[in-house]
């Protein structure tokens, strides 16, 4: 099936369902764009700004005639979501995911009934802030669209979903699940459980300055602190799901981190800073090469 | 003294040094602003963007007429230099700086000559990049700048030191060397270690997952690894004064740090992410409290 012929379901209109339907519509690129979402202002607001054409409440109406179902909601939801709509959905049907782990999702992708395509999904556009206001049809731009098929995937099913990535401006980009949970421990949970680290150890050291709550360190936090800290004000519900449903991985990632801190606590207590400077000029030269 | 009456030198015109000498030219703030830098291009530049009324490559030359000093060079230069220039002063010379750390320097102020007058400083409006060519007339605007006279200093020379800053469109904020020392530890210093930590764990991480050296793990990070890690370009020199002469509660604040992520750890070793939510919840309102 063409996409452009496709009857497209958005389950979950916040930042990342918002935006999917909104760059659909906005390129002509499926046939019908439907939205699902628990409150009907979402639903209205959705039409309103024309990113759907119409919505529905109802999950299970919402997908029956979907030829491609989009999980757009926080991983514990697409969990659940996963394990209770299988039957209602159509032979054929393609279900694809946005969610910010993969190994869970695509396990339960592999309970789907047989006739369903599942693919696991996860574009890297996060913001720290969420919500259907935020959403705009731009998001995906130049962005990679991680894409993982399961072995039971029809090639077919797979050449829709990488339409859709296309189709919104993304870069599709085809990673295991295990791989992909693995990378983004490093490069998205890391972050989160840093800039988490950052914020109450700067509360702490607060604390400790000062008898009483007092905001001049608060005050004087400049453009360091704030890009360092800035994440650590993503949604909570979002993050416990993935801290659920990546535990193995994170826990990794932020022993590295942790042995990495401690080496140069190690230096910082020997006074050796001469030994320090290698570990801060592979950082920094790292880090310039990303150059944004 | 009059600001409005005082030729200023400044002394180093890199990012703070230049911007802070276009802010005076550009506001008409002092009789004459005098250039003071090494490389003969940084002058003629200067003198050509009219930062600068006129330039000179010899400290003693650059300071000898001057009524106010400001040192914008890294920390351990701006040592040396207070070492160095004493004596070419003349009496009543107030000398400033925008040095990252205050405890090392304000100490280095008291082996002034008698009649100088020295006041700590600190304009909270770093940028990971540097050099004359970021340099802008408004960088110091709305800013924090903290002053730190000494005990000897005389009242009109803490007069003229805010008339300054009040002319760039900073706010003055007067502080104990040691109680800034301590503050920007936690809101400057450990922001930067921890960038260089996400940095160099997503470094170990990735060699760990990939045989062969791979660009997946970098291609792969978005916006929160940007932010998170930004602060990891900056200046190694510069960095590497700040953690020499700031190593005591730069030590204290990356312990707190260590102390925080340990905690993150247990909890996710024992599986225990209810735990974590209250600690993950706290950062997330402490730093949408921020809001920038």
């Amino acid at each position: 099936m063409q996409l452009s012929e496709a009857r497209v379901a958005i389950v979950g209109l916040g930042l990342m369902g918002g935006s999917l339907a909104a760059a659909l519509r906005a390129h002509d690129a499926c046939r019908e764009v439907v939205g699902v979402a628990r409150r009907e202002s979402s639903l209205s607001t959705a039409i309103t700004l024309r990113m759907i054409h119409r919505g529905t409440s109802d999950l299970r109406a919402g997908v029956a005639e979907a030829d491609l179902v989009i999980l757009c909601t926080p991983v514990g939801d697409i969990l659940a979501k996963l394990a209770q709509m299988g039957s209602w959905l159509k032979p054929g049907c393609v279900v694809l995911d946005v969610g910010s782990t993969k190994t869970a999702i695509c396990q339960a992708m592999e309970h789907l009934p047989e006739g369903v395509q599942p693919v696991g999904g996860h574009p890297m556009c996060g913001k720290e802030s969420s919500g259907l206001s935020m959403a705009e049809p731009t998001l995906y731009r130049d962005r990679v669209f991680v894409l993982a098929p399961l072995e039971r995937t029809a090639p077919v099913a797979v050449e829709l979903a990488e339409a859709l990535v296309r189709a919104v401006g993304a870069r599709p980009l085809y990673l295991e699940p295990e791989r992909h949970d693995r990378i983004v421990a490093a490069i998205s949970h890391l972050p989160y459980l840093l800039a988490v680290t950052l914020v109450n150890a700067a509360e702490r050291l607060d604390r400790q300055d000062t008898e009483r709550e007092d905001t001049m360190l608060w005050a004087l936090a400049a453009s360091g602190f704030s890009d360092t800290s800035r994440v650590a004000a993503s949604s909570i519900p979002m993050m416990a799901d993935i801290l659920r449903t990546n535990r193995g991985p994170i826990l990794d990632a932020a022993r590295a981190a942790q042995a990495e801190l401690a080496r140069m606590i190690d230096l910082l207590e020997d006074d050796d800073i001469d030994a320090l400077l290698p570990l801060l000029g592979a950082a920094r030269d790292r880090r310039r090469g990303m150059n944004r």
